[in-house]
């Protein structure tokens, strides 16, 4: 079904036109049989960077579309209600690209950005550790300074696009402990030293590799680290703000996706003589379902608006990934209860929906850290 | 505490500064003490017509603001915020101008919205029935046509603004069964034969009279036909499109005010050596009502924006009065929760704001009305 | 409606139907009067005390009946179905009896108890404070030892039969800081010293006041203590245990009656052609309440019945009670929802049922504090 | 950890405690292997059978254990708990058993149940049909009689142990239309014409195969008839009321080993210095579950006391089933957010108990059915 959008430019709905088009030609079709067979599909990131999919909110001198975030998460959710794998992926490469395309020296933006936001490159972003999730602070991953540059050890958790990316956005600490001490580092996939996990057996998003990432004595020059020593924890908390509109946004997609698919069975599936979407226990919860999928979109959009407006956005942004996946969550078990056994089944992609969305409460800061967020902001 | 807003022009933010001005000088002050004594504050109205708000939405040329429903809506907010029998009676005496202003011939638009809109006159809008409410369209209080006009005779119940008000837009029959037989009329509050019930002992918003309107033999001329014969019913459901919005966004300026007592009182009770709003317990649940306030406020904008932008708009105001009214109903009732036995009694404002928000889920159609209407454009 | 209890004996079934006939006769006609006029209805307890009604739980040589906790609570569902501030007011009364019936020695309970448990007295419970709620182990009433008893002082607030009990089971300090230091005592009414507030004004049970109660050079003999001294706060704690199921009742009876109010309604009510009780929309709700209704009350037997077997039940009192209440709140919003603008005006009883619903979230230990048992428990 | 039981007698702890030991023994070890292999324990159905468990509930004399519901259910929970495959299937296996055992006649009886309750035969309950699942009496397999017995032909579809089973208890049209033309019969799965489809890819369960059973031309001799022809509705009827006993029963032990995994994991995992179940954030979302689970509990052991006292229990069985895996699925959900990345993998069982959960909303019934059920009894 189409969703009625309040769009800022003629230019972003040819955009998203392109979009959905792309998406039924290069993305829906291979979704199942991808997340069946637990194939990364490499090539249609490629297809993404060759549209100008892969750098939509970064300038157009480095090679992005300099769109505002209003109009990149809208393609965002779009890509994950044909494919979530996709949608979170463009998702975590733009968030990867986020420390150089804002904390960059003109010199590294000029040499890093173009492949990145072209779409040769893809992303990682290296901020969990095995024993550091929602207390992202305590990270122990180190990286020693000397005249050449750093050496770097320890193990990153939980990585999407492990093992397949082409670099890694690395925070590590320089010193110390707490969020001070951390750096952040551009890391090319090449490096040496670099080893990864296999993939995680995960429940859905089978797809899209996670994996651990281990540095063992990875050198790295000087011109790796982004920013300054020790504001890596800031710049992973800017970049977390902005990677959370993109998973509110994924949410909001994989709701959509969920709704259309029971509200299109509702109409064609009788029972007692009607079609079931007739009957108010259906029609009711599909009108509930309908309508936290529209709050959410308001909401992510909301926040966007604020961010695109130069204002502070990082509690909206925190409301918004909240709101959205636990939206997402609920709407996705309830689309499998409009089809019933048929939901629970693989012949439709309603139970694979509801697998995705779990993992969207708890990526790039669980609800409970969420929460936290919204919580101290109110507390001041 | 201010909310975050993003207004389209600069003359809406000075707008909005006016009316919160207007809201702590002359309608915050005296709401608990009228609500407690059930007294109606209509020289209240008055100053609102006075500072130009009671014909916002509404063209210049008849002394409306030509705001759009965003700013409208968000006026509504804020009032409903300091006291929501002024916030909801605005939007009841917008709703009640919508039939003239939208479907009145220019000499009727000429002849009544100055004053309508200028503050000298308050509405009401009489559709309900004691035996059709959800099922407006069986409405029976009958309009019968003859040479010199209409006669009408008949009951309207739950009407807001019943007996206080100076005119009342009426829908009556004047054919048939059904939506088609139904007309609306203008009928000033002086005309004979109109007589009105004692005010329902209502839970909350006991300043604002809700009370059954009578129509026993009432005479009115040809001129008092609102839209053609047969008109009505489709009048009806345009002018709740709006009217629904108006609630929604009452909904969220209670639900605001609720949450913002709750979090005031939380940063200054102490238990177990702590502020409480530095337990989870108490710091999550504010996250949570925070996050669905700003949700709610989201999905009324973005269905105004539609309405704004002149697009179908009628589903997207259903959503937003289901949800803004839901959330706001659950957001008082943590709201009291957070202040405990202070909660519960009258020495804090937020035992009111429970009681004013279950009305909300009622009024312009229950929710289940409203899940009715979303659930059949589903259906479609 | 009446329920599809299982009782332990045929015993208990002639019990609750002399209940359920004194509630018709004495106690639900007068509810809805003496709630709106504020008025105690102290006559009521006296009945109750003549039934042998006021010492259920209590063993029969002090005039207790000896019914287990199955059967007692039972008893207090149905007066609070038929009037809170007097099923509440028996778990009251019951709470404010247990340190002299478990803690006392045998002299103060033969001296005691028999009035206590016939009806003659009714006790109040005074444990919290304005600074000391949910971190009761921190409250201030200080009672100072001397040759010839205690001298106490302070002030103890939001006390149900405040100002109309003849006897208040108190909570004071004797030494140190934190729970160690508490001491329970026995303080008639009578007593010189003890002042009273005016009564709270609450959103509901209006009928029963609550108030401070403020001990000014209040003179105990040292027989009024109970128990131990630094025994108090163990004693409240397993009288809240108790007192907690009883509020657990309290809220199955409230929720039950404002369900069967409902069902009423929605069975005469029509709209549409049909009963609205035919209408899925509004069949499921009550579908839904009538099963959050039969759930708490199977919680509370259920702990009742771990009591009544003299086993560990206080983990599991502290979910009824959180289950239960937040149930009824939730109830009884719905219950109001089926009547729609019936359901808002006094001319039902279901807005007099949630404002009461909302007291019993608060009372015995916030739900926060049921919580906070619960996840201790689970810590462990 | 183990929850504390109200058992009826001591005879019932050495049960439960006989079946902890197989579980741990027998049944948990293996169940993540062969749910990831998809590979049917029928050994384990042997093992069950000897213990004398695969006929709890029936009588005696022919192979059953004559527990009451109260005590079989607690054993389907548990087994439920190890391994969900294993509880339902002995749930499914029961309700299959009914037809036989409540309706057949003396010589049915005898020839049939000792085999079934023994354990060397398993049983299919074969209802639901491709086009006719929430409307059961709308079933169109046909049973046509003749001199010799009956012609069946048709597709039963959704059947739990299709292909595996050794004896399907069948529910077919003999005339007419509607619940009056329906009979039940015995079909031996070597029967015939009787053939498979393959097992469903479902999201979960997926070591117990789910199929189409298909009736081609399948010859049944006269005896092979349960109950009197047109009975056959009322039977299936009745065994779902079991049935959906035996589905709670299965929700509360799958939400149960969510909780005990959530609860192990947070008293382990540490961020910010402490046990993640000492925040409130977690530690009262713990709190809530286990509340859940408890409230659950309580109301399928009342509804099984109603049953075991030979009352009406329809209902309230259909308010277990409901309430029971409502919560099962948002406790599921919810563990595996306390356990974040580790939750969502297969490396810790709570990602199976989610998939595993969803399926309980759907079979004996959805939840849609339970609440048209109740709504029923609710409106006459």
């Amino acid at each position: 079904m189409s969703v009625e959008r309040v769009l800022p430019t003629g230019d972003a709905h040819d955009l998203l036109d392109l979009v959905r088009d792309l998406i039924g030609k290069e993305v829906a079709p291979r979704a199942a049989a991808d997340e069946s067979a637990g194939r990364f599909p490499r090539e249609v990131f490629t297809t993404l960077g060759r549209a100008g999919l892969l750098g939509l909110p970064y300038a157009e001198e480095y090679g992005g579309a300099a769109q505002p975030y209003e109009v990149y998460l809208q393609v965002i959710e779009e890509l994950a209600a044909g494919w979530l794998a996709v949608g979170l992926g463009l998702s975590v490469h733009t968030l990867s690209c986020f420390p150089v395309a804002a904390y960059g020296t003109a010199e590294q933006r000029e040499a890093l950005l173009p492949e990145m936001l072209g779409g040769d490159l893809l992303g990682a972003y290296c901020l969990s550790e095995p024993q550091s999730g929602s207390d992202a602070a305590a990270l122990t991953t180190r990286a020693v300074a000397d005249a050449d540059g750093y050496t770097v050890d320890g193990v990153k958790a939980w990585i999407t696009h492990g093992g397949v990316a082409d670099f890694y956005s690395l925070m590590a600490r320089t010193s110390g402990t707490g969020g001070r001490g951390i750096s952040c580092f551009h890391v090319p996939s090449s490096t040496a030293g670099l080893s990864f996990g296999e993939p995680e057996r995960k429940m859905g998003m089978k797809a899209s590799p996670t994996a651990q990432v281990r540095f063992d004595g990875v050198r790295l020059p000087p011109g790796a680290l982004l920013g300054a020593e020790g504001e890596g924890f800031r710049i992973a908390m800017a970049a977390l703000d902005g990677g959370r509109l993109g998973i509110a946004a994924c949410a909001v997609g994989v709701a959509q996706a969920a709704l259309d698919a029971a509200t299109t069975y509702a109409k064609e599936r009788h029972q007692f003589g009607s079609r079931i979407v007739d009957f108010q226990g259906i029609g009711f919860m599909l009108a509930d379902m309908a309508t936290q999928v529209a709050a959410a979109r308001a909401l992510y959009l909301d926040a966007a608006r604020l961010r695109d407006a130069g204002r502070p956005y990082g509690t909206r942004a925190a409301m918004a990934k909240l709101f959205a996946t636990d939206m997402c969550m609920k709407v996705a078990v309830d689309a499998v209860q409009v089809l019933g056994g048929y939901g629970y089944v693989e012949d439709f992609p309603v139970e694979r929906y509801m697998r995705e969305a779990k993992v969207l409460q708890i990526v790039e800061g669980t609800n409970q850290v969420q929460r936290l967020v919204i919580s101290r902001a109110l507390a001041k």
